[in-house]
């Protein structure tokens, strides 16, 4: 009997970039495709993507993508990969509407083949068997995964919490994880988030009496600003500002797309009348309106963003305003709400945070809903997923601590590009493939070379300088050499730096011999160099130099 | 009677770059010339130093350079101002000899008037009379300043904390400042960068019961990481070591360097024998070593980074070690210091972390010490300085509400490039001036244009793209002209784009007007004009177009 190969795309060492293959025999599916946000923006790069180059070697075995639910990190690959791979989508309806969205702006729609599951499901596709057992979470309509294979069964957790109390939907459903756990799990793959934080996850009901006692408390124009897919978030807003007599006005694009969607499927339920647009939000008094704003994250294109700095569709921030961050801060993004906080104070608004007041819960699993989860499904394996490897690190620790009967022989750390073989008796890295992601250039969405982001990190670090040069027939150089300098330090122009490097290259051609002037690729790369080390010396500059030869 | 100005070249709405100068009459005192570490690094910059430009205007009243103490923030623009401004310094002893190693590397000793002052002393700089505090703060020797003028005096903290029980020195002289505050005090300018934080910032003595603990506890090697500046802390890992039966050995050269400048100075008190070096180090038992590194805030170049990455000296992190991270994540380094910790994990480190142990203080002023601050001096006016403008806001906000006598009216906002005029009877900002700060090249540490570092962004975004045309005396086209690419998005090599777009340049170079080419200027605008609708329209992309015309 074959054993089951786990190989991830993303997700295992970073945050974000959620993507793994799942292959037993010649059968392999794919669970979740989702993007990242790298480091990389300075170079034109919006997003990145998994390796997809990497499946090409099991095209023939590839059978379904599997989405475990619709946030980005975790769909919003799924252009990408099924460009390539034509393969049908799996997942709930609510995570079926965020992506077909997507993919009917793409055109993709009529080409790709979308199976609503539900909660309880069990479905075949090929060798696997899937049920979707319904998980808690910041958004709604999550699944974890029970795949049985003929190798065992492994409980893939997507995103989750353990949350009795949930605002939209049911709590996670134990029941059926117990259940599943009972006939036997081969291995737990166990997102592993917020691994570092003790204790429980508040439930998403946690957060109603801040607001209550924001909403009672306020006089002014109340902004609140959170992720626009954290709908147990919009729902408890829009339950809460009816209660206590405000309208509540959606601003920015993907919070409206969200909320739009929500309701069309009865998952957000919306008081009639509750919900306004902005010229009517702007007749009213400014006690009798809650505008509900993207860009809690210091997002410079967002809603709360214009509003501090300049203006949104005719409103900005005023003395008198209270903005509620209901969101916590993703790593990276520091510098730029606290520019954004900054920014609010400045235009006399009062401000509430999350480290003040508890306006927002994680949609995560802390250590003790891992142990629930564990104890729960009682997995012979468990691999920690989704996170960097300091977090999937700290879940190993804590269940090796603090759940019976687990140790380093049954907890694997895996890394992206990993191939992890693994059946009743074991579970072994076998191969290990070096990913590079696949970057997404910012202008035409499409994908960029890495070789292309390292030529751009070279031109940002230095700039560059452009050498023409001129040579006749006879190998002599004609009129005289063309600098030009793009971002290069150092250079004052009144002391005639370029007429100096013009006389360098004319000499330092005139001393080349004809033949290594003949060999064109050779007087290129000695141009190159020569100007390198020109500029070099006399700048202490070291920009990307591009030489061309013209030929008269 | 005039009144004092008050304008702040840095350190004002941002961490770090501390820079002020106060002027009264004709005459210009400058208070610290710290660096800045700004989020340009991909572009070749490392750090950036207030503008100095400004105090060209002011260049006849400038008399002499005041430094609170030696942190880089403060004085790490030292040089840079020296060369512009020849001015006397004054600062203690400790501070000194930090600027002197500094100054003596680039050789600008012998031209600079250093001048020791201590805490207690009074000076005349001309109508201005200097008092040195002695303040508390993460390092040693460090001053609050009050400015006494003919207008009245004010209290510049510096950097502060009210500690009770330092490590090395006295408390924070509290005595001295009531003095002052009992002859009244004009305005007091009070670090923020803690203003959000409630109660008191402990003393520097609160993390020694932990360090105990931890070398107590530990079997294998002991790698503590810190600030190098950080001479309490330092203090503190010397005395438990020796408490503990440890050696220790220092690596990195900012702390190899600081550890001998306060050794030097009697301000560190090392057991002989306690202090070893790194092949002697090699040669001890695990249990019998504790190396003190540089790189807590997990900088590719420090100590840390490489011990968890590859090797430092030969030495790398290893199985059963124990790394301590004794400091603060200063934001924007998260995510860095978060790879890092992944990396200390792979090796198998043991790591211990302030979120989790009591292994770091800050040294800068809590609520409560603000209090203290202000109730001590009971200044007219309190102007927030030191941190992003939402620390200054939340002083402001604390000092409002939590201290009685102040309100909107005598706490004052400012900002960089701010002209602050204040006496007896009020303060207002008459002057706004907008100061881009100097940046700092990497290669050359020499100062880079504002300009040349919008230039490496543009290339950075989208590449550039030379393109180089041939014409004769009659204004045609000669040869085809030449098109290098470097960092541009999207360009497929298989399908001939070069040519593509030599034909379209070749086109529209044959469709122009002679008189068109004839003037140069208009003809190389033109086509950079062209090349780049054609990039644009071919590959959605928008690089930097240089254009060469050569003439033959």
């Amino acid at each position: 009997m074959s054993k089951i190969e786990i190989v991830p795309l993303g997700g295992i060492g970073e945050f974000g970039m959620n993507c793994m293959g799942i292959r037993y025999g010649d059968e392999m599916i794919v669970v979740d495709a989702g993007m990242g946000f790298p480091e990389e923006t300075p170079f034109g790069v919006d997003i990145s993507i998994p390796n997809f180059d990497f499946l090409e070697e099991y095209r023939d075995n590839l059978t379904a993508i599997i989405l475990t639910h619709g946030h980005e990190d975790h769909i919003g690959a799924l252009s990408y990969i099924l460009r390539r791979f034509n393969l049908p989508v799996y997942s709930s309806r609510f995570t079926l509407a965020l992506t077909e969205k997507r993919l009917g702006e793409y055109g993709m729609l009529d080409d790709v083949l979308l199976h609503r599951v539900s909660a309880g499901d069990r479905i075949k596709i090929g060798v696997f068997e899937i049920e979707f057992i319904h998980a808690s979470h910041s958004l709604v309509e999550c699944f974890s995964l029970a795949i049985h294979t003929p190798a065992g069964t492994l409980i893939h957790t997507g995103d989750y919490k353990i949350d009795d109390t949930p605002v939209i939907g049911k709590p996670y459903d134990l029941e059926m994880l117990g259940r599943i756990g009972d006939e036997g799990v081969l291995a737990l793959l166990c997102d592993s988030t917020n691994a570092t934080v003790p204790g429980r996850t508040p439930s998403e009901m946690a957060v109603i009496p801040a607001f209550q006692e924001i909403f009672e408390q306020t006089e002014g124009r109340l902004f609140v600003s959170t992720f626009s897919s954290s709908l147990h978030r919009l729902q408890i807003i829009f339950d809460v500002a009816h209660e206590y007599g405000r309208k509540v006005c959606v601003l920015g694009r993907s919070m409206q797309k969200n909320v739009e969607i929500a309701e069309e499927h009865g998952l957000l339920k919306i008081t009639h009348g509750t919900m306004i647009d902005l010229s009517a939000a702007r007749a009213l008094d400014d006690d009798e309106i809650c505008y509900l704003v993207t860009g809690s994250q210091g997002e410079m294109r967002a809603a709360l963003w214009n509003l501090a700095t300049s203006t949104y569709k005719g409103l900005e921030i005023e003395k008198g305003d209270t903005v509620v961050l209901s969101a916590r801060i993703i790593p990276g993004n520091e510098k730029s709400i606290s520019r954004m906080i900054g920014h609010l104070y400045k235009r006399g608004a009062n401000i509430i945070e999350e480290k003040r007041r508890l306006v927002h819960v994680s949609g995560h699993a802390s250590q003790e809903d891992i142990r629930i989860m564990v104890e729960t499904s009682r997995p012979k394996f468990v691999v920690p997923i989704h996170g960097e490897y300091r977090m999937l690190f700290r879940q190993k620790e804590f269940i090796k601590n603090h759940v019976a009967g687990y140790n380093d022989d049954n907890i694997v750390l895996i890394e992206n590009g990993n191939v992890l073989e693994i059946d009743q008796y074991g579970a072994s890295v076998v191969a290990e493939h070096e990913l590079h992601k696949t970057f997404i250039d910012e202008e035409s969405s499409e994908a960029i070379e890495f070789e292309t982001v390292r030529e751009r990190k070279r031109l940002a670090y230095g700039g560059a300088v452009s050498l023409v040069v001129t040579v006749d027939k006879s190998h002599k150089l004609t009129g005289e050499p063309h600098v030009t300098f793009q971002g290069v330090a150092n250079i004052d122009p009144l002391n005639g730096f370029s007429a100096k490097a013009r006389e360098s290259v004319s000499k330092a051609v005139a001393d080349m011999r004809p033949e290594h002037i003949a060999d064109r690729k050779m007087f290129k790369e000695n141009l190159r160099i020569h100007m390198k080390r020109f500029v070099q010396k006399e700048l202490a500059s070291k920009p990307v130099i591009v030489t061309t030869v013209v030929e008269v």
